[in-house]
Parts: structure tokens; C-alpha cells; sequence
């Protein structure tokens, strides 16, 4: 069972969802005694309940009776009992078990009134599942995707290497293929399993959930390569979302917040957090770092800031036996009040008071990054570095802007409304549609200032290089051209420190041999060869600028282009002048007001003039004037409401 | 056919044990005259032969007509012909084919009179096997442990994840088990495979036994966590180590001293030590390092200081073929004489004369280690560090003793008589009985010094986490209580250095928060945050002291602790006032006199006074009055027998 | 389709060698037309061809209709569809496959005027192949070698841990084999299927080929050891070799020269290079280093001063999909001339004009290195050290020939006429029968110089150490014996730095406790356990000498160590005066006349005088006189005619 309370004051908690063994010990025998006792409770003390369908976790009975529906990996390898997440989604037999379980139990508390939310499965993916029916299923996929072999062969270039099909049967295991077309496509279908098997739970519980009731999914970490969240979030009504965080001295509100505006863009609005670190996580010793005072508390308003309307903790006491023993919960193992129940209290009895003031917050960015998953695997497929790759540079990138205190919403390859953002950042664009670039050029020529970063163009929505001189579609726009690229051995300097960063002043990884048609080189290498090459450039084009990143840039040397960038498109402001520990996030709430939280990631007091109109400080109640001085002990905050 | 004997002057040797396929080249069809030959020639010598079973390498034609008997590990790999110890100790067909073997060995050779003993099977494991047969003997031996799967499904907490099973057939293999308490019995079970299997043959062996033989089995290396040597002694007449160790630089004789005293402590009696190494070992690099001169005779009398009644060599000649080439004997490939040879002929000659002085040493220990292996496991499942384990604590405190000149005796869960020692010493005893703990406890009440390190009392004999506050029934006798611990993402110096470590004052990996109910603290971390509680504690307790270490300390550190137990507990003395690099050992012997060993384990000559009793040195008969000056040349010893 | 072409000039290019898909495919269904438009147009264009048989690469239906012809691993590891050179090349169906599409194939071009050559199959190797049909060749060949079981368990020792066997049924899955003997006899025998699986090509292509035709083989970076180049090119009528090349700053012709002298030597011939890189290599970052201007020219001249007859590239154009999308070509994926092209243009027109000049050139080489592979595979079973093994020790001896200007043959195990060679360089000849080690005795005895390696001579040819003191045959020449060696913890200096080598006077990783009979100690450790035995000594013997290094010396004491031996043996000269980055060669072109290559691998310029008789500048056209400056810039060449 599992039991995520917002507590003492906890108005919520998540119910069932691995509880599968319970709910029917014998297969076709099912039991709800021991959770209506629960829920009987819960209602008693005035708690809500989100109940979670079983799914994640599947009985020893079934692995006994089905061990085909565990999942087979490539090379034969099997995953067993013992594990969660270890099914084949996509099969038949666990499909029946699975719609069984669900229908049984929505049917015995469709219309229980402590329940006011279901939670289909838990963190899923396909797990790479390879079994035969998978297979059988991607052969179908790429049927009705390519509709004829000769096409696949095309697309593919299965000549090479004399690998050409003759007919659909003849597609082998997909083990051992090294063609990044056939992977990536592979990818791309093992992310569609998890869209399908959530999106078939949605439905079956629709058949049961009251109007006032909604369907949630909780997304472990994203952005998680293996799931498309972008796709899966059109399934459920609210998206919720399981962040885990540093703690101590790796606390800095930096991966809550990337995976909360991750998560609000992904239906552009508020979303709901169901699991989150209390007093340690982890199987072992990698995250046995209790929070220091003050962190637990301002992780949840970390949240809320960035638009959550709900935290949830995994879990609310530490479990005594089994794989989780040491991530502990509100409570540890003596079930008595510590240091974590005694924050998380306080905090909880805030948010009685002042919920009202901040829940439901509209944000609103002017700034976006374009996130490709297609282009994290093309890259993954043929890396440029053993150090760098998508996911860094594009982490670079969101830290740079988190760091500035801009606030940044992530848009995906078929986002519509580009226009509305004055910045978008764009890491390395590996695989991308002709459509997507040419959209991305008219963004620019209408106005738009685009930072974009090497490979990007390199290759189509096949993972295929494009024939023309890179970077492609976007040539025109970027104003270059290149054919040659290098990997570099050694971080090179950039020629005489243009962006004064000292010993910062590096760059590495990968250099591109740009050439300059209508392009201004903002920076050269300082080296016999690639110095012929600019690294950095800015064309201006239409009513806009495109801002090109040729190779891997110090994260000092990133902090200068991103903040050129947006001086540019006129963002810069007060944000930008508070002390390095101090985030500010702003938001409009419930009742039209903005709503600016203050938030101090140090074990340091800071002090800073209050910037905005004259209003409040919700959780202190006093008054706050323009340019007040707005003092933060170590780890606190403070929320400014206007008037 | 294995060789070791201990030569020129060798008395003993082994034969027989990894030679199946000669015993018996077909199925059935059974050869002796290879080895009549082998022992006449012995007898004729004067040599005396420890015949071994040959069970633990089979031959060619059972892999051929038997392939199942061989191990299947998790995942299903198998473990081929072309190693030893590849077989499944609990299969049917093996346990006929060894049977048959040994009784027709012993059926041959039960009459000859070369013959004073026997070796059963070899460092025997039960090999990580899971096939078949041992995952149907596990749910036996669960079935008999825990009588009702309810009773399973609630000491393990299978409801947790769902997996609560219904009935026993229901057990899954074990191989993606996670869940600590299920693995903690598997590692059981394998343990009690070697266990039995050497126990069911010991009992075949005694048919034939004459009172004039005695019955052995030489471990690999103790403690080894895959067997529990504990268990195993009590099936054999006395026991027997293979004890192999560092050389050159790497000598101290640490490692061949921690073995000796594990393996006497097994049966508190003396022991034999059936192979060590002579020239070099290994399969390839890690051990091409011959030793000094000087260095093979000074450990054979650190084996016989130990408590040692004998020492063989693996092995009288280098092989010129297979796996052990590289593990050189006594003499090199070329069968010449050599620098080994005449070490080992100027010991062995030595050791003809001063035998009978220093055979049967009584040693008597006031100091003991508790060695709990669930606790070593317990941890492994749960790392609280990548650095540190159970292994690393428990070889640290054995360090710091033998350099500190203090004879320690190990003990086990289940040892009577705990209060026979001043001081105890508890490498973290992380699972453990409630039993055993309120042993501990009374052993302090009564007058005992406990020296307790962390995470112990932490989970009860299952694994489980305890439902009182940590650390459990330790509470009282420890004088305080914690709830929360974390990793230390660096090391942390104490505050003030109260130790006067300098440089070594640092510990590091974890930290417990301690809260003094009535101990003392005698340190503090030096951390804002970490600061406010102690790291180490002493608290007086009925006649006792329980001194806990809540961090990992430094070896100078943990010097300081021990040496402060030991000076409480009244055991200071000239020993620890003697030169770094030597050793000092005593026992008595078998007339009643003292004999002290003075062990030089540097390449520098050592001198120091003589603090015992008036009486003279063995190996020159020269007399040494007390206070007299001894000088010991590099690698060289004394043994001085008291009058 | 591959299509490694020599470009803008080109001459002759590669096709079809990886293409069966397309000749075939359907089963027995074959196409020709795509081929003949193919080779129609070169003809036209004036390009021969080389046409390759397409064996390594099978069709998708081969995997559909026949999984079992896939490599097996052993612990049954299988190879998939998706990598090329997968198939177990003694399966009897995969060769009946492979004769069809190849008697199709040449039935069909066999009177094509466009093709010189054909190329049989490509970098061939067995892969490591387990499968039924490997394991019962094995055995077969077992018998045909070893005659008798009794033989072979007396050869490989098996009495040894009872591993004895009775009859030829009974030889186990090699893949749990630590027996050395048996491991060396297997990697023999995996040599062996891929000579025999190339020479069974060869003859089905001799019954098509016409007379002006040649057959050849492309060799992946010899020397490899899982194949045997030398029993190879017996088969063939010219050798091929595919040298790939560090680039930037990773180019000194090293790599090209190592190769070109290794296949020179193999026909003791000029030879091919089919395959060699021209912008970047490899799936990763590893290899994405375009040269720096001039090293794409420069590598070309490096191929023909060491006895190329052509230089092919890997391949004409970039490809837009596949596993080689980051191979590059002679163009990039926008298929329009750039640097690279340009590059190649101008030394195809330099060849265009010199070539008859120096086309087929006559090298003669004073020194030669005896190349072992069986010492290979013996010391790599048996590792005296994690960094040095047999590979690093030949390559520092072959390194320092090359810094030196000193032209190197290689000799293998049974090349006769030694005797031409003033100096024979051996790395460590670990495995070697009598017979050859007698060669050397004699070799040394008639006037040789023999600059050996440690542990030489310490194995027979199954890789048994032999029972006489070390180095066994060789004693006598060497003028030492030992019994004992030890790995070195750290490295060591030479006693008084005899050689002045200052900081890089260091010995390391082994260290053979040499006893000198007759030879001269040239170098003691400084140690004072192995300072009493010599590192490395010189003995006179007959008319020559024997040198002898018994540890791994630092490429500074390897340097004096060679060069001492060089000038003894009267091989000094102004060669070895040239500036650091300026190698030279020499050969005798088809007119008779001595033609030098003056080569420059670095980016600075450098300047010397010409050494040798009048002559012209065959690339300039210019008279050069002895004594005259030669100025190269940098990564330039000249080369010299003498009149």
C-alpha cells in the first residue's frame, strides 16, 4: 500500500497503487476489506483520496501462472519477479488481468466520496521490452507508418551495408542493428507502448469516474527520454509529477523547478506533485542526505512557485523491511515525531492560512527552450563526446536561465505559438523535420531571437543527413554554411577573451567549421587551424537575430551569449540584479494578483530591495513597499502579493 | 594430483584432493595404482599423507553425461567444465558420484598406515548455484523455518510493492529479489548448502576413519562471507586454513595473523595451515611478487605464533601447464634447488629441532571481536557507503589492535562465555536478535568494556528494521537514541581535535545524529549543521562502559579509541611500547612454560628491551634475562621460552 | 554498395563488397542490371575496378531462413542481423550460400574488360565463433595435431586438477577452459577457419579469373592476432591492408608506416591500401578528427614510401544514414568539393605525373622484428602486467626502429634466411618451440645481433613452461640463466643511470632475476633486494651477439638500448641525424635508381642537409646536390631521385 500523505495538516493522500497482491491474492479473487478500512478512515479525518490503479506491480500468482508477460529484453534477457515495472505492456494476457483488476475496483468504490482522483499505473515505461508480440508490434507499426518496404529501405538506407528488405517478415530482432533510422524508430515506438497502455487505463477508468472526480499519471523525472510526456498528458486531466531533489549542500531548487516548468508546459497549467523527498532516498548510500532545517520547507513552496497545487510526499513513514527501507518517510522507522514531521508541519499549517492566496498561479514565461527527445537519441546514437551530449547541453542551458532568474517554459517540436515567446533556446536540433526548421526560420523573420546550438539541422525526422550543405533549411536564417566538423581533444580558449571570462574562457567537445555567409562572427578559436573558423556568430534576419552555438561552450561563456541574447529581446530587468543565492519566481493568482516569491537556496541570511508594487507579505502579513529591504534567514523565503 | 608438502625436512603432505579424472577416468571404472605408488614412496620417506577427497573438480565424462549437475546462476548462466568448484553441492546425481568416489578411496586405502588423515573436499562454496534443485530446497527450508506463508508474507513485509505470495509454490526465483530480508535468508541457505555438504560427507568418511585419523577441511581465506566456517568446524576433527598473503613491501603479517586467529577461535584450539604461499600465486600480475629473504621462514612462525600446528605449501613444484602455472612451489620449473628452497629447507630444519617447544601453544585472549556475517550482508544489500562496509570497520579494528600488540580471539552471535573478556569490540552489528543484543548489554552491565560502532541493533535477525527507536535494545546500555543519520558527502573533522589527530583528524562516509540520554560525548562533528551532535560517546553502564562510534573514523582515530577502551579495561602494557614494526606474541605450551614470539616484520633491524620473565631463546638456546636488549635482524625473529 | 575510390584522378576504385541484399535478394532470386549500370560507367570513365565478393554482409532472408549460421558465443552470446561479418564461417550452409552468389557473380562479369581484380570478402575474421559445428572442427583438428588423447592430455597437462580426459567425445564447450595449452591450440584453430574460410574463396574465384586479373584480400590493421596474415597471403596474389591513422595532432606516420611494414613483409612485396581515412572515422567522438591541410597528401606518400602500389579511401562520399554516417568521405553529405577534395586532387595530379617514378619500389631493410602471435595469446593468458603486455613492448621496439629512421622488415616464427638481417629485434618470444629458438641460437652464432626481450623462450610451443632453467635453449647464447622473476609495485631506476637518461631512467613492471653465466651486466636495479641481479646484459657469442632486457624500459633507455645495438652492428648513419619530425625512407624504383622520401609530421618547418648522391626533386622537378638544403614546410615531403 501506498500511502503519500500531505501531513499532520494533510488534506490528501494517494491510495493502492502497488497493492495489486491485496486487491487479488488469488488470481480472479479479489479482496477490499483491508482498503476500505482505509478509506473508511481517511474520510473520517477529513483526508482526500487519489487512488492508483495496481498495475505497476503485478502478483507472485501471475508470474507462476503467465511468465510471458514479464519482460524479455534484447539478448534474451529476462526481467523477473522481484521488481516493479517488469511487465510487457503490450501484452494481451496482462492487458485482461489488468483491465480485470482495474474494472473490479472502480466498480467497488466508484462511489465512495472520499475519493476524489484516480492515478492510472506509476512512473511507467515499456522497459524496453522486447518480447516477440513487441516485435510483431513494431513490424505493424512501421507498416502502417512506411506503408511499403521499398520505402523502409529508402528512408533507412538499408543498401548500405546490402541490408534491403524484401518483405515485412523479413524485419530481424532488433538487437543487433546499429542503423540510427531503425533506432530511433524503435525508440519512438517503445515510447508510443507507455502513450497506448495510458492511454487504455484512462479509458477504462472514464468509465467509472464521477464528473467530479479527474484522471491523473505521475511522470517520474522528466524530461525521461523513454516516455513522451508531451504525448501521454493529452490522456489524463491533470498531469502529476514525482521530483526528487538534492539535498543539503546540493540544494538549489534547480531540478524541482526545470522538472515543474517542464511539467506545467506540458498542458500549460497548474499540475500536481505526488511524490518528494522527506528525509532520505535511494536503495543505497547515493542519497542518504537528510535535508538541512529549512530545506524540506522550501522545496514545497519551490513547487508551488513554479505551479504546483499540491505536494505530496513519498511516503509518510519508513518502511521496516523490503527494497525502500532507507527511503525514509515524514516519519522514520520508531513512528514518533522528529525534525522532518516537525517541518513538514509547519509548513502544512501555512498552507492552510495562505493556500487560497497562491494555488491555481498562472505564470507566464517569455522565454522557452525547444525540447527534442528524437534529437537526444539521434545524438546518443552517434555521440559527439563522452562528456557532453543533449541532455547536458540542454541542462546547461535551463540552468544558465534558471541562474538569471527567467522565467521558461519548454515547448516541444509541435508546439503551435512559437510567436508568443521573445527568446527561444534551442539545444542541439539533431533531428528535426524540414517543416520544424522552416517554422523556427519564420519564427526569427517575424521577430523572434533564437539561440540555437550546434547539430542542429544535421539530420531529418529520419535520423538521415540531410544532402544539402548544413546547417540545412536553416541556412538562410543562420547565415553560414559548414561541411567539416571535429571532435577537440583539448578545450581550446576563444581568441582574445571576448566575453572577459578569464579562466572560464573555454570551449570544447566539438567545433563546427562554420563559414560565414551574412553571419557576424561573435568569437574565433585560438588555434593554428580551427582558428579559421568562427565558434560563436549572430545573423540577423527578417525582424529578428539567430544567435549560433559551433561548439560546446564554458558555462560561464553560456552565461555571457544567454544574457546578450536576452538584453536583446529587452528581458533584463531587476531579477537579474539579486543576490546569486535568491530565485524569484512571479506568478498571477486566483484573484488577478501578482504573486512574487522570494526564495534563499543558501545557508547564508540575503538581503535585496523589493523591486515590484507596494502588497504583502503572505506569510508574515506585513506590508512591503518598493524598494523595502526584503531580509531572508538561511533557506526561507518569503511571498510578496501586490495589492 | 595435488603436492603440498612442507620439505625438505617435510614431514606431511597432501594428496589426491583435485584429481577425480584419474581416480576414476570413466564412469565407474575406478584406478589406484597411479596413487599406491605415490604414498609407498611417502611412507617409505617417513612422509605422512593427508589424503583428500576429490570431489570438488570432476572429470570430463560427467560433464558429458551430466551437464545439469554443473551450476546455473541467476540469469541462467551456467559455469562450464574447465573450473573447480563448478558443481551443484545439492544435486542428487553429484552427491552418488562423490559418494561412490570417496567410498571406494576409502574402501582402498582405509588400511594404510601412511595415511593420518583426511581433507574433505577443498575451500569448498556452494557457488552461487540456483538451479533447480536449490530453489526447491530453498522453499523447503523456508517451509521449515517460518511454517506458514503468513507468517513469511509478514516477516519479510511482502505486502509492501504488492508481492505477498499465497502459497508456498508461489515463491519466484530468487534472482530479481530486492527485498533485503528474503536475501539475507538465501545468503543463509547458501551457506548451509557448503554446511551440509561437507557435513554429509565428513559422515561417509567416518565409516571408514581409523581413531588414529583425523577428519579436516581447509577454508579459503575466512571470514568469507559465502560459508560459514562457524557451522562447518563443528563437522570436522580440527581445522584447516589456506592462508595466503602479501609479500615484499606487503608483508606485515596482517593478514596470515587475522586468519590464524579467526580459524583458531572456530574451535579455540590449535589449527593447521594446509597451503600458504612460497615463491608466487595468481592466475596472472596481482601476485608475481616473490618474497624477500628472510620473509617465507618469518611467516611460518607468525602461522605457529598464531596457533598453528602445522604449515604446508601450495605446492612442492611450479606447474609447467594449466591454470597454476604462475602459482610457483617450492621450486621453480627448472626442479633445481633455489633461494625458496633453502629457506624453507633452513625453517623446516629449524622447526625439527624447537618443535616440541612450541606445538599445542595455548593462547589466551582478553580482547575478542564479534564477527556477525547477516551484518556483513545486511549492509551489502543496504550500502551506506561505496568506501566502506562491514568488511573494511571489522578489518580496521583487528588492524588497530595486532598493531597495538593486543592478542584478540573472535566470537560469534551465538558464542557463550562473552564475559571471559575485558573488552569486546563490535564491528557494526547491523542484524541481529533482540537476544543478542540484550547478551551484549548484560555482558556491559557486568562489568564488560563494549567498543560499539554504528548502525548496530539497527535491524533484527530478519533484516527488519526495528519499530523502537534506534538503536533498540541497545538504548539503555548506549546512553542515547537517533532517528536520523546521513552520508557525509565529504570527510568532517572533530571539533578541537580532541584526539590530537592532526592531519588524521577526520571521519568520514556517515554520521548518525546522536542524542545522549546519559552518555558522554567525547566528540563533536565540526559542521554547522551536522555540529549539534556527538560522533562518538562513552556511557557507563551497571560495571561496564559502551563506547560508540556513530561515523567511520581514521586509522589514527580509531587508534585513539581503541587504545582508550584498552587502557580503561586496565590491558596496557610493555607490549605497546615495543617498536612499529614489530610483533609480539605469547602463548604456553605444552610443558606449561610461556614462550613469547618477537616478530620483525621490516627490512630494518629492530632492538628493544626484553619485559618477561628469565628464560632463552629457542632458535640459538642463547639465555635472555628480563630487561636484556634484543635485537632482531630485518625479517627475522626470537622465541624466547620462559624458564 | 561500397565505393572507395581514388578521386578526382582516380583510377580504380572498389565496388560491391558488401552488398549481397542486393545481388540476391530473394533467395537463389539474383539482379545484375544495378551493378552493370555501375561498372558501365566507370569503364566509360576510364576507372577500373576491383569487385569484391559480398560474403561479408548476409541478406536479412539468410537470418529469416537460417538463424543457425550466426556467430554463437560461447556462453551462448549470439550475434544478430544488423552487424556485418556475423556468421559462422564454417557453417556448411552459409558456405554453400557464399559459393552461389559467388559463381553467380564472376559467371556474370567474368569477361568485363573494367575489372583488374577481385577483393574476397573483407577484413575477414572467425568472430570468436562457438558454435556446434566450431566445436567439432576443433575437435577434429585436435585429432589430426595431436593423434592421440593420451597426447593431448600429456601436452596440455590434464592430469592436472583431474581434468584428464578419456576419449575425443569427452572434449568439453571450450568457454570455461583456464588450461593455457588448450586456450592457445583454440585461438590457433580460430586463425585456421579464417584461412581456410579466405583460400576456399580464392580457388572458387581462380575458376573465373583471367590472367590479367589478380585476387586480393583486405587486412583490417595487422597485425591482429585473431587472424594469421602470414598463412593468408599465401592465398591471395597481392596483399591488401586497410591502415586507418591518427590525424591533427595525433599523425606521425606511424600507424601507416607499422602496417605498410608488417603487409610488405608478409609477400615481401609491394602491396595495396584499399581502405584509408580521409575526413573522420568511426560510430563516435572517437574518431571525428579531420586532418590538419597537407596530412591527407602526406599519408599518401607515407603508404608509398613504405611499398604501397595504391591508395584507396574509405570512401568517396559521406553517407546520410547507416552505422558509418560518420565515416567520412572524400566528400561530405552535401556532396560539393571542399577541403578534403581539394587535397585529394592535388596529390592524385602529383601521382598522376611521378607515378611510374615510384611505383613499385624495391625496399631492403637490415632489421627485422620477429613477430609471434602465439606469444601474444601466451602472455595475454598469463599477464605479467595490467599496462605492458606483448602488443605495448613490440610497439615501443617498432616505435623507436621508426623514430630512429632505421627501415624494419618483420619475420615471423618460420621465415627462413634470417641471416640477412645484421640485427633481429624480438619482442617477448613467450611461446616458441625448440626449433626456433635453436634458429636464433644459430642466427646469433654466424654473426647476428640479437636484441631479445624477457621472458623469451620460457614457453615450447603448447605453451608449456619448459622443465630446464629459463631461457631454456637459449642459455647458452644469452650467457644467463634464472629461476625466479617478480612484478615491480612500482617502477624502479637503473643503478648509477648508465644510460644518462635522467628522469626517464625507469624500469617497470617485471623483472627477471637474471644470473649471469658468460654475459655482461650493462645495467643493475637500484634496489636492494633486486639490485644484486642484472636488468640488462650483452653477451658475445659466435660472431655475434646476444642483448638482453629483463624488464620493460622506459622509451628513453629502449631508445639507447636499440641504438647501442644499431651502431655495433654498423647501422648508424645520417639518418639518424635528421630533425625529430622528418622521417626518411628509401627504396629502388622500377628504372633501378635510389629514390628518397624526405616526409615532415609536424606543423613547424624544418630544414637539413641531402645526404645522399645527385639527383631531382621528382615533385618540383629541381636538381638537388649533396649537402643541399632540404626545406620542408610543414606536413610537406620531398622526394629525391638519385640521377
Amino acid at each position: 500500500m501506498s500511502n503519500s500523505c500531505r501531513t499532520p495538516a494533510s488534506t490528501w493522500c494517494r491510495l493502492g497503487e502497488s497493492s495489486w497482491g491485496l486487491w487479488e491474492p488469488q488470481d480472479g479473487h479479489f479482496e477490499y476489506a483491508w482498503m476500505d478500512r482505509v478509506i473508511a478512515r481517511m474520510h473520517q479525518a477529513g483526508i482526500k483520496v487519489i487512488l492508483g490503479t495496481p498495475t505497476y506491480s503485478v502478483p507472485a500468482w501471475m508470474w507462476k501462472e503467465h511468465p510471458e508477460i514479464f519482460i524479455t529484453r534484447f539478448g534474451g534477457q529476462t526481467v523477473t519477479f522481484g521488481y516493479r515495472q517488469n511487465t510487457d505492456l503490450a501484452n494481451p494476457t496482462y492487458r485482461r488481468y489488468c483491465e480485470r483488476v482495474i474494472r473490479k475496483i472502480l466498480e467497488h468504490y466508484k462511489d465512495n466520496p472520499a475519493i476524489i482522483g484516480y492515478q492510472i499505473d506509476n512512473e511507467t515505461s515499456s522497459g524496453r521490452a522486447a518480447n516477440p508480440d513487441v516485435q510483431a508490434g513494431f513490424v505493424t507499426y512501421l507498416q502502417n507508418k512506411f506503408k511499403t518496404i521499398d520505402e523502409l529501405n529508402r528512408v533507412w538506407g538499408l543498401n548500405y551495408w546490402g541490408q534491403r528488405l524484401n518483405e515485412w517478415s523479413e524485419i530481424p530482432p532488433q538487437q543487433g542493428i546499429l542503423n540510427p533510422g531503425w533506432k530511433v524508430e524503435w525508440e519512438r515506438y517503445q515510447q508510443w507502448l507507455t502513450t497506448d497502455f495510458l492511454s487504455w487505463q484512462a479509458k477504462i477508468v472514464s468509465d467509472y469516474k464521477r464528473p467530479d472526480q479527474f484522471i491523473t499519471h505521475d511522470l517520474a523525472g522528466p524530461p525521461r527520454s523513454e516516455v513522451n510526456e508531451h504525448d501521454i498528458s493529452s490522456s489524463v486531466d491533470i498531469v502529476a509529477v514525482n521530483p526528487y531533489h538534492g539535498t543539503q549542500d546540493q540544494f538549489d531548487g534547480n531540478g524541482s523547478s526545470l522538472q515543474g516548468d517542464y511539467t506545467r508546459s506540458l498542458k500549460q497549467t497548474s499540475y500536481l506533485v505526488t511524490e518528494t523527498n522527506t528525509q532520505t532516498i535511494g536503495w543505497d548510500s547515493k542519497g542518504q542526505f537528510p535535508p538541512y532545517d529549512g530545506q524540506l520547507r522550501l522545496d514545497v513552496y519551490t513547487h508551488l512557485s513554479s505551479g504546483a497545487n499540491m505536494v505530496e510526499y513519498w511516503h509518510w513513514h519508513s518502511i521496516h523491511y523490503g527494497q525502500e527501507t532507507y527511503w525514509k518517510g515524514v516519519l522514520s522507522h520508531d513512528l514518533e515525531p522528529g525534525r522532518a514531521y516537525a517541518e513538514v508541519s509547519r509548513t502544512a499549517h501555512e498552507l492552510q492560512k495562505i493556500g487560497p492566496e497562491i494555488v491555481d498561479l498562472k505564470r507566464s514565461s517569455k522565454v522557452a527552450i525547444l525540447y527534442s527527445n528524437d534529437s537526444y537519441y539521434g545524438i546518443e546514437f552517434m555521440k559527439f563526446s563522452d562528456r557532453a551530449n543533449y541532455r547536458s547541453v540542454m541542462q546547461q542551458l535551463y540552468n544558465t536561465l534558471y541562474r538569471a532568474n527567467v522565467s521558461t517554459d519548454f515547448v516541444f517540436p509541435d508546439s503551435p505559438g512559437l510567436a508568443k515567446y521573445s527568446v527561444i533556446v534551442v539545444p542541439p536540433l539533431y533531428v528535426a523535420s524540414d517543416e520544424l526548421l522552416l517554422r523556427l526560420v519564420e519564427y526569427v523573420r517575424g521577430g523572434g531571437n533564437l539561440l540555437l546550438t550546434f547539430k542542429s539541422g544535421f539530420t531529418n525526422e529520419y535520423d538521415t543527413v540531410r544532402w544539402t550543405m548544413a546547417p540545412g533549411p536553416l541556412r538562410e536564417a543562420a547565415g553560414f554554411h559548414y561541411q567539416e566538423f571535429s571532435s577537440l581533444a583539448q578545450p581550446l580558449a576563444l581568441k582574445d577573451d571576448p566575453f572577459r571570462a578569464g579562466t572560464d574562457n573555454a570551449v570544447s567537445e566539438w567545433a563546427e567549421f562554420l563559414i560565414p555567409d551574412t553571419a557576424q562572427p561573435l568569437a574565433y578559436y585560438d588555434h593554428p587551424f580551427f582558428g579559421r573558423y568562427p565558434a560563436i556568430t549572430r545573423n540577423h534576419f527578417g525582424k529578428g537575430t539567430l544567435t549560433y552555438e559551433g561548439t560546446v561552450l564554458s558555462d560561464k561563456l553560456q552565461e555571457q551569449i544567454v544574457s546578450g541574447v536576452l538584453q536583446a529581446a529587452g528581458l533584463s530587468g531587476p531579477d537579474q540584479k539579486l543576490p546569486l543565492p535568491v530565485r524569484v519566481k512571479h506568478g498571477v493568482n486566483r484573484s488577478g494578483k501578482t504573486v512574487h516569491y522570494f526564495l534563499n537556496y543558501s545557508s547564508a541570511p540575503q538581503a535585496f530591495p523589493y523591486a515590484y508594487g507596494a502588497g504583502s507579505d503572505l506569510l508574515t502579513g506585513a506590508a512591503i513597499a518598493p524598494q523595502q529591504q526584503i531580509m531572508l534567514k538561511p533557506w526561507d523565503l518569503a511571498i510578496m502579493e501586490e495589492n
